[in-house]
């Protein structure tokens, strides 16, 4: 584990984060800086940064988050009203965090363009 | 396949589209609105709206979806600046196309909110 990852240390314990889902391979917790009522975070308890570290399991992991995300939203209540999962992949993206996540947003209207 | 879905009839080459790539699962096209100057959709051939028709197959064809995303965007000289990949699900999230894609956008700093 990196120790200048906060991800990483939110997964270890070592950051409180409010946590709304957890299972082997990943946990969902709320973003401390939200951007819609409801915005939550899934990422990979490993620290993978891209698609380099996924090579192989890739489609399995990548799928999986992918459906934690549905389940969060739909534990939320957006199954219906709808919600936009977002990953940001780099520098022009955004990422802020080197460890691989995936946004989950709703509870409100999402405008177009995506940022 | 659903008369009235538009990108059915992309998949059946009924409507013409950019296709820049393509396998036995998906499809991936430029966006006839792009909102970044590299705006790929990639989507299944089969017409999947949502999660619900994805129970069993999803984590692995919605890794796949992505695996290509990151492939379509490696291919596009995205690899390093970086990109951003969006899905909307369901009516708040802006799905106008009810058929599973995956927004793949680059090229540009990406802004936050995401919308």
């Amino acid at each position: 584990m990196p120790e200048d990852c906060i991800f990483c240390r939110i997964v270890a314990g070592e950051i409180p984060s409010t946590i709304v889902y957890e299972d082997d391979h990943c946990v969902a917790f709320r973003d401390i800086n939200p951007q819609a009522p409801t915005h939550v975070l899934v990422i990979p308890r490993e620290h993978i940064v891209g698609m380099a570290e996924l090579e192989g399991a890739a489609p399995e992991l990548l799928g999986h988050l992918l459906m934690v995300a549905a389940e969060v939203a739909r534990d939320g209540g957006l199954a219906e009203s709808g919600y936009r999962t977002v990953i940001n992949w780099g520098p022009d993206a955004g990422m802020e965090v080197a460890h691989l996540h995936i946004h989950v947003l709703g509870g409100r209207r999402m405008t177009w363009p995506p940022g």
